[in-house]
């Protein structure tokens, strides 16, 4: 039970080649406000996100960075109750920011160390932060199935057509699972793209989807290492992305054999485009023959 | 002097309407690789970033963290020569991604432990983001001038005209100093907005022009905290976005007395748009009329 809140009704003014637009005063922004973890009673990160989901978040969040495995593994999380009291009332407040989260291993906290603190060698590259990612990683991609790009097209323009929160404020990314017949399993905003992607995968680690091999990743924005990294560690085989992907993107997906896509388009009329980056025997491209 | 690469080109397989594309083969993506940041001897953040200005990069972070004020603050910001040995050459290698910094006071250390540790209090929220910032800012914003919305959109078309590695990638953001006649002064990209940023204004810095009082911050991508937070630390008094702002970036920039422009957008035909979040008064919005 939390305070949800994604967007926000402000004033603005508007200009028109130079000069006051007497258009409507009132206008959405996206809400961005700090989320504050803790795990087992010490401070692990402070990110900046739009609030809801928060729970998903935080088991996405430690899901990608190898420090929980499972749903088991965490015993609790929830908003810190508040010490802050409230100046006018003297009631005590949760401000719904700060967040306490108990693994089942109380050891874990070690392991936190290891994990956010980056290799002492003076030579960190590309390659040193992949290797990373496969010492942290459990799952092997599947590659099994073949999948219609025209699939992913549809999903991509049912993925528009949910982002409710960008509809009105245009300032969130949005990430959503998708299933091999191009239907969304779950779709989450935020105006941190990763943080959308830890919500999407916090939310199949809690309902026990991992690894997700049946599943496709879709996302609004561009795609990073660390989206790439974040898709890796939940065993997710294939990527879209409506955007560019970057270099250390696309060396990360294909030394783990994983299908990178970018600029996934539906068309107005129909028809689409995407760019493969790795990956390309996940796609069946003579389907559209038949 | 160090490597220089902002894009590189790969090979990917094009698909239009669910069929393989018939098109060119070479695409140019936007190089990502991790900076591994050292102040004087110890290990402070590792960002992922596009190669490149690199030294102003560091510059404009510390800046923007409260760690430094003045470029003489940093004695020496330089690649570490490399402890890592070729294994084919033998010979020992220079990533480019780690950089040392010495301060000249070294007992900038001590800071560097407060700068990055949150309040312990539970109720973190918003308003304390901002008041950390007020802590850690020196300058007053100036407000003694006023500017035709309209040289800020031919600023805006500038700057796209000037996009050189978004031209060939679709996957960086940019930032730009621009002073009250629309001049850009400085234009950086990179994979990470913040990186843009921190990269214009740590050339500032190292210019030795710091507080901007007479400098307009643009930027390609949409308004979060910290784009507002930095340009706040640097005294700018103008931060235009091209896409939307955050609810915390209006709040903050309205703690500060700053001028948040959002969906600043020079459109096709001259005319232009925007939406004024904040500080409406360092516009003149009668100068279209005369």
């Amino acid at each position: 039970m939390g305070r949800v809140t994604d967007s926000t009704r402000i004033r603005t003014v508007r200009v028109r080649d130079g000069r006051l637009y007497a258009g409507r005063k009132g206008d959405h922004v996206a809400v961005e406000e700090p989320l504050d973890i803790r795990l087992n009673g010490q401070q692990l990160s402070l990110t900046m996100r739009t609030p809801g989901h928060d729970v998903e978040l935080i088991h996405g969040f430690l899901h990608g960075e190898g420090l929980i495995a499972h749903r088991e593994d965490v015993s609790e999380a929830r908003y810190c109750d508040g010490a802050v009291v409230d100046p006018g009332s003297g009631v005590p407040q949760n401000t719904y920011n700060v967040m306490d989260v108990t693994t089942a291993r109380p050891q874990l906290l070690p392991h936190v160390a290891r994990a956010f603190t980056t290799s002492s060698a003076c030579g960190v590259c590309g390659a040193e932060s992949i290797d990373a990612v496969r010492r942290k990683s459990r799952y092997a991609l599947q590659t099994e199935w073949r999948l219609d790009p025209r699939v992913l097209l549809s999903a991509a323009r049912a993925l528009s057509a949910q982002q409710a929160v960008f509809a009105r404020t245009g300032g969130v990314h949005a990430a959503a699972l998708v299933d091999l017949e191009g239907n969304l399993l779950v779709v989450r905003e935020d105006v941190g793209r990763h943080n959308a992607v830890d919500k999407v995968i916090g939310w199949a680690l809690m309902a026990d989807r991992l690894p997700l091999r049946d599943c496709v990743l879709l996302v609004s924005s561009r795609a990073s290492f660390e989206i790439v990294q974040k898709a890796c560690m939940a065993g997710i085989p294939l990527l879209a992305c409506v955007s560019a992907a970057s270099s250390l993107a696309v060396e990360t997906a294909e030394a783990f054999g994983q299908t990178l896509l970018g600029f996934a388009r539906a068309g107005e009329d129909g028809d689409g485009r995407m760019n493969v980056y790795s990956g390309e025997q996940r796609l069946d491209l003579d389907a559209a023959e038949g």
